[in-house]
């Protein structure tokens, strides 16, 4: 998957990723309308929402952008109707050719690692008969847990063509408290930079790209390069553009020379483009996922200026 | 929530908390034929099949023990239907008085972790209109990303009087990769048990114990020793006992001199107790619900025998 995630990207010659992050704020009145019509101003008309407000940016984005990222927490806080929309989402993206990375961040030990593995990007058993339930192509993982919460990802990683995303250095303004401190010589980032690159090494596709990604805040630009050179045959997902503060230039450091070895997040700047006054006034609340068209092409244009 | 959780650790003289981790091969055949043939042999029907096996377990666990932890991840897996079953299980131990750990391992970033936080330990709005979702009493949560991420939980622990569980010392073998790693002078499991007591300090309840508490491996004795005498006022929540191989001489040091300041799970030991030897020949496989309150019993007597 690490190798169709590299020639989407190419192919589209964008490294954004969307975040499908959906907040009832960004979702337009007509939408949430009909949706609160049907279900009520209840858990399930803001997943219903959410839904029908991601398909109509899906629709708009598919063709200009390689890949979209769900952040479960939006969908799974309404509980099970929203985890539903959580998978109607996926659905729709990649019915639409788009690469799934969820961002679900899960961290266990070995023997429920496995029940996350087998639901999110394997398949679950239920005696005889075999489901695949939520079908990322990719997810993220927490990985204060070491190796063994990690590796029962990887037979499913390999027997279905799908890839991880592991926390390094992560975009909070926070993420220095723990994340920074010094262990020996190096920051414990660069120690888990290391150690991901390490778990990643026999899972390098013909991209020369390992299965085993990072996630590398933007917003931390000289940890960015200092990750990079750490750790060159690992895909970054890079999160912390625009929103978030980080410039084009803040995260150039996480490309390689080639112009390749990250994909760049952005969320809310696309996602709710339509409300950012660039936008307001060329589209109007009903063109929502044009602007998010718009935004992506424009953000298109930024990264690829400093490539 | 932490007081009342010390209080029904006291009435019931049992540091113990049931892991509600079902799997199928937990679930007896009468159970799972029952909900197959309403359901199918689908994720529906593995879901209702673990809600209708928790329920026969806390009808006979209730008023033996103080709490339940039901593992998110056994039910997740399953998608939109397991996630209502999680749900479910939730609100039928509430109703039987049993205080709810969600182990749920969740980190993220502040923005994102507010919807965690809705969702799971206080409410989500729709509108005008608010909602309570998941219904936890505590949930766990992994540190990796620093304080920001645990902080947007502290508002709705105490708005609802709710609590944490952060990861700091995990009882899979491999937690030494990354929190045995050496920190200036200390070991990393050292380092982040003093920044959880310290995010704890401005949150000590009646009972002397932090509404932020940490969860420490029984499966590393010594460092519960070492983490329980930087921590005193931190509860402990201590998986690893029984199926993972830890004995009650090994997780003793992780309580204080009183007996307080842990909490100790175990999962299948219990809730796949009619399977082991030592209870199948008193307990048939109808019977596995009792088959479980004999082995909280002897549990309870196991830990109380050290204390």
């Amino acid at each position: 998957m690490i190798d169709t995630l590299v020639r989407k990207i190419k192919e589209t010659n964008n490294p954004t990723v969307v975040g499908l992050d959906p907040r009832l704020a960004f979702v337009p009145d007509h939408i949430k309308e009909e949706a609160y019509d049907k279900y009520g101003k209840t858990p399930e008309g803001a997943a219903k929402a959410f839904l029908a407000f991601n398909k109509a940016i899906i629709d708009e984005i598919h063709d200009v952008a390689p890949a979209v990222k769900p952040q479960v927490a939006m969908y799974e806080q309404y509980g099970a109707v929203g985890i539903q929309a959580y998978i109607d989402t996926i659905a729709y993206a990649k019915e639409k050719g788009l690469v799934i990375i969820g961002d679900i961040k899960r961290s266990d030990i070995a023997s429920t690692a496995e029940s996350y593995s087998d639901g999110h990007i394997g398949r679950v058993s239920v005696e005889e008969e075999q489901f695949e339930i939520y079908k990322e192509d990719f997810i993220t993982l927490n990985p204060y847990l070491g190796f063994d919460s990690i590796d029962p990802y990887m037979n499913n990683c390999e027997k279905y063509d799908k890839g991880l995303f592991v926390l390094v250095k992560t975009s909070n303004p926070n993420s220095g408290e723990v994340q920074d401190i010094m262990v020996g010589n190096e920051h414990l980032y660069e120690y888990m930079g290391k150690l991901v690159a390490k778990w990643g090494d026999n899972y390098i596709g013909e991209s020369g790209y390992s299965r085993v990604g990072a996630v590398v805040g933007a917003t931390h630009p000289e940890q960015g390069k200092i990750l990079r050179a750490h750790m060159p045959k690992t895909y970054f997902l890079v999160p912390g553009y625009g929103a978030q503060g980080a410039t084009a230039e803040d995260l150039a450091g996480c490309f390689n020379k080639d112009g390749l070895g990250a994909i760049v997040n952005s969320s809310r700047g696309i996602i709710a483009a339509y409300k950012k006054d660039t936008y307001s006034k060329d589209f109007t609340h009903k063109e929502f996922a044009k602007a998010s068209r718009q935004a992506v092409l424009d953000m298109r244009a930024d990264l690829t200026r400093v490539l």
